[in-house]
């Protein structure tokens, strides 16, 4: 055991202090009157690289929420350069969706630590400086070149970071990058994605009446808006549970033989499934594994909608118009433009004379698909067998982070994917947590990838 | 002309500003924060009433809010009595809904008050104590008995009235029952109407996973509840507009060839239905004609729904539930408690197996038909033709006024509907509005009703 684990366990209580410091800033990227809050998280998190050591570290600009970026390049020429992305804005979050604690105010309970970002992604993210810390404090030195770039807009589609990546190719220039904002199988079981889903956000207004109408004096003449939407999105997907818009599943790369056998290694049974969402039974396409369904398929989700009058009592009302927010996760070889494209015209062409309906896109983000045969990717089994005590499990990934293909298009490098959650964190819903255990692991596990990749002959 | 119409005429923008005093208390009922300002509703009437001469003036509670009662039974014991019924709450109302000025700030734009409960029903109600102030303030004296019942709940549904009648039967014993709460055809043909659709006002929940889950970690596995009710609604109809649900119109009367070559007298163009509407083309049963449609068959109305995530920008989360609130409009002859389980037992069967759903009442009423031979429907008819200077047409109207068949039942009294409004005054959405001059006809016309009804030979 080299000086930097010990340290990294000797202070594994600081760490989390400064985690739970870091995700009380409620950085909620798509929420305008929180943009000083993001930008706080970016400086918060820009001091505390500066004070572990990291260089050059700026707070950028971007037309949107900035980007903190970091480095340390003293490792020599002839050792690889690793870029680490993470992010430190968060979902929405607010207690009447069902918080037990106030997101914004971490406490732990048996032990995690509960809060909106603790998990996705300041806690992993964290786990990369608190890995440098321990590296640069004791010894100073870093076994890599190491380059960090935390962003502020990956909740909302990492809008303006591309743009940032093109106009920074060489301040970006590195050979491996390594991603942690995921999450692995169990507690004991690491697991490296190698898919990951692409994404299209739309939204879906439907309008009738210029204004609500009385249901009483107008009721039985005119189309509900609210009934036609959900009419609408009915008609999205096939009693089977497939996708109806045609053309929808025609650049899906069917899964070979081989790599269904793989998956269903890591298969879910039921009652698992059943303990991770609380719902009574599986909905879907049956002919594909659970596994299947959410790694290797697109889909068609409904975000939410509102119409007219939900709240408590009653208002005898004929609503004007309904909004839909809708998602497709998309799977390597889809193409968000043309799926969005797929779903606007379908949508209009079964949108009766009645209404009007309009479908706007929101954001997208493409699929990608991750070598599994290259040196970086040994370093990180290795680092896993190493900090976890297992050897990884390879698994597709429902969740979308876009940036994974922006960064094999834009920079050329391989992107190794070291999560270090569980998909029962509550990522994007209420009582989101991160385990503490995992955290102080992470550290130690990525500490060991830094000293493997240092091993890899350029 | 008698020195009561004259006295209405001189004191028309006196009645006007306390109108605007009444309806600047944000009277609603549904709204639990409300509860003081509908108490203060109550309390502003009662001083008025007392102000103008009406005796035996109470705010009277009730488990829920508080009825306004008053009298004055000096006409003699062979002249009839008349109840008034009225009711001072109002339906929600919120700037967002689209208001172009605040809904409880009063304003005056081209010959029209805007402001919530401007028509519905405050506006209306005014006009009979303002008749009454006319009466009794120029020459002390009513040409009839005269009682009056102005209640809070009617936009909640009259949730605590029946058990109060029931326990006031003595005190509300009358010969005939008047309210003003609806609206006429136009501004230039007054109207009766003599039949009212009933009420039941639900709320379907839908039940999937026990939280909000990540829609890439989860989807294609669970059936979205946002989907599942959109489902669920969908299948509420056929595909030609009429509701599906099982035995839903088995007590429906049919109309006879007669009544519909009545209705057809005032039935709607479409550019008019468009020009109310705002909305591009009719929708509904096609056998019917539009006043059919509304007045005289039921209705299954989605009034609202909510799920998810549906602010601005975007969240990627999997519901883990959603609400619809929905409402039938029933004609004569309907009961809404089975109707209610006729809704609940069809959504219950068709609810598939991966989801959970409810169907819980929020409140009912019952559909009524008044005669129309009868002496007081005739002291109506010459009101309005001395008072607005036309003779009234008949009409169904399809909103619901349960209590009159409550007042029918309970007092044993017909029930003459002298509306006042009209339906393009935006009841229950935003810009409600009362045009002046109808507040002003209708003081006058309110005057000749009770000097038409003194003339009965009981």
């Amino acid at each position: 055991m080299t000086n930097a684990h010990d340290y990294a366990k000797t202070h594994k209580e600081q760490f989390l202090e400064q985690l739970k410091d870091w995700v009380h800033i409620p950085s909620i990227s798509t929420d305008p009157t929180r943009k000083g809050d993001v930008q706080r998280a970016a400086e918060w998190l820009a001091a505390d690289m500066r004070r572990v050591g990291i260089e050059n570290v700026e707070v950028l600009p971007t037309a949107g929420h900035p980007v903190v970026y970091g480095d340390w390049l003293n490792a020599g020429a002839d050792k690889p350069t690793v870029l680490v992305y993470g992010h430190y804005d968060v979902q929405p979050a607010d207690m009447e969706d069902g918080w037990d604690s106030n997101p914004f105010e971490p406490v732990e309970r048996d032990g995690k630590i509960y809060a909106r970002g603790s998990s996705d992604d300041k806690g992993q993210a964290f786990i990369h400086i608190k890995a440098a810390e321990s590296l640069l404090t004791n010894g100073g030195k870093f076994p890599v070149n190491v380059k960090f770039l935390i962003e502020g807009e990956e909740e909302i589609g990492s809008e303006h970071l591309v743009t940032f990546v093109t106009a920074n190719r060489d301040r970006l220039k590195s050979d491996i990058c390594v991603i942690s904002d995921g999450a692995i199988l169990s507690i004991d079981q690491p697991a490296i994605v190698y898919a990951l889903r692409g994404l299209v956000y739309m939204e879906l207004e439907v309008h009738g009446p210029s204004q609500d109408l009385h249901s009483g004096g107008f009721g039985g003449t005119v189309h509900n808006p609210a009934q036609a939407l959900a009419e609408i999105i009915t008609a999205l997907h096939n009693p089977d549970g497939s996708v109806s818009v045609p053309g929808f599943y025609d650049d899906v790369v069917p899964l070979s033989d081989e790599e269904r056998a793989e998956l269903r290694k890591t298969d879910w049974a039921v009652s698992d499934w059943q303990a991770a969402t609380g719902a009574s039974q599986p909905w879907g396409e049956a002919a594909y594994t659970l596994r299947e369904r959410i790694g290797a398929r697109p889909t068609l989700e409904i975000n939410g909608f509102a119409s007219g009058f939900y709240g408590t009592g009653a208002k005898t009302v004929l609503p004007a118009k309904a909004l839909a927010k809708i998602s497709c996760r998309l799977v390597a070889n889809q193409n968000p433009e043309k799926i969005y494209q797929l779903v606007r015209d379908y949508v209009a062409k079964i949108t009766p004379p009645t209404i009007r309906s309009e479908v706007r896109m929101i954001h997208r983000g493409d699929p990608a698909l991750v070598e599994l045969h290259i040196p970086a990717m040994q370093a990180a089994i290795s680092a896993y067998e190493k900090g976890w005590g297992k050897r990884p499990v390879f698994m597709r990934e429902g969740g979308s982070i876009p940036i994974v293909a922006d960064f094999r298009r834009e920079l050329g490098v391989p992107v190794i994917l070291m999560g270090f959650g569980l998909h029962t964190d509550g990522a994007h819903g209420p009582n989101e947590h991160f385990t503490i255990e995992m955290f102080y692991k992470g550290i130690d596990t990525a500490i060991h990838f830094y000293e493997d990749v240092a091993q890899i002959k350029s």
